[in-house]
């Protein structure tokens, strides 16, 4: 059974590929980005970019490399919401292989003072209802 | 005392920065990769492209957001060397201060079947020269 | 009566947006290379990167600024072929509106010299009559 | 004798260069964007993020490719000073090789409403004396 609840289709570009034809790895962080927007604009319902928040921690294990023949997708699913913090795991695959595994953090942040706040109580509810937390 | 014994700068460029005026998280790690460029090339005196290797693990701990007006610097030292992999430490510096924090692993591989091999060793020889381990 | 036979649509990203808001005027040509790799592969059936091409003039129009929530489409049609130049044309719409209109030349070469060479007949063929030229 | 008063260094990045290791097509809108950004900071003394502009035609002639090994440099000048445009001519070159021929207009608008608007009167005086107008 798949722990991912939600996966979004990812565009590659040719311009991701270096000079080995392989996806960059700095492109990854990008995927897991459009991940992000797709399952807070679509599933959560408010987009990302209502909501002020920084990205606090990114990590990604690269398990194989991603050719311009590949279907990428990314699954993902919140795995922790702590005071402030969204804690995330993801799967970039590209057709049915791992690609990479990924966490990211995203804090949540005052706009003026850039101070970490607490998450909103309607995107917090939203969250949990979705991911059953 | 600076642990690392190794600096670059790396010019920022206006399509780093996002809609809220900050270098992008993905963008990160596209100057960590011109700093293992410049390590490589400069000071180990072997071209990164010349060494076949991928990257198998990327972790970054973002402090401060990047604006258009930093100077920054990647500061960088290898902290590990195990069969085929290579383990750098970073420091991304945004004038004085610490933007970010990040652990990259990078794994040598044989460029004909991929699979991992053993660090070429006038490059370990080197290595453990400038890095004193 | 749309000029342009052909149209494909372009997801974009959020590192495509600058500080102001709008995609940044070189991922415009982004834009359009994307929509040529479509093109190639889906319409004529000769994937882009199997033929050994270099853009060899670019050129564009702005009219209108992209902003996130547009959804992004080029269309394009061949206008002519030389020996071993394709002329493309372009509009790139946000939504409705012409967001910009493009030229791009795309010279065939030999892949050992990098000097032009004629078109591949079948590509020339296929051109021709899916473009009705 | 070189016809351009301005020239200014670019550095190039391992994800700049395509699966055929030559720059994309796309990032040399970048470098000319990178070029702007410097003569406008260094020497006309207003940033280019202070003036409302957006950039309305840009067109490159391509006319030899850019490897890892070249030191890639923009020279540029303002040819022509409209009411509200900026019309710029450029070459990058790949070190004495001209690598491409570029023109870039810019066009001065009102924040606000994003109409064109006359260019500031001290940034065109600062432009004449420069280039000797």
């Amino acid at each position: 059974m798949d722990e991912f609840g939600y996966t979004t289709a990812v565009e590659t570009r040719y311009s991701d590929f270096d000079t080995m034809g392989h996806v960059n790895n700095a492109v990854y962080a990008t995927y897991l980005e459009q991940a992000r927007l797709d399952y807070f604009g679509d599933v959560i319902g408010i987009p990302l970019d209502e909501i002020s928040g920084v990205v606090a921690h990114l990590e990604i294990d690269y398990r194989r490399s991603i050719t311009p023949e590949d279907e990428v997708t990314v699954a993902m699913r919140v795995a922790e919401l702590g005071e402030s913090s969204i804690t995330m795991e993801h799967e970039i695959r590209a057709g049915a292989d791992v690609a990479a595994t990924a966490e990211v953090v995203q804090v949540a942040i005052d706009g003026n003072t850039g101070d970490p706040r607490p998450i909103p109580p309607e995107l917090r509810d939203r969250i949990i209802t979705y991911e059953g937390l």
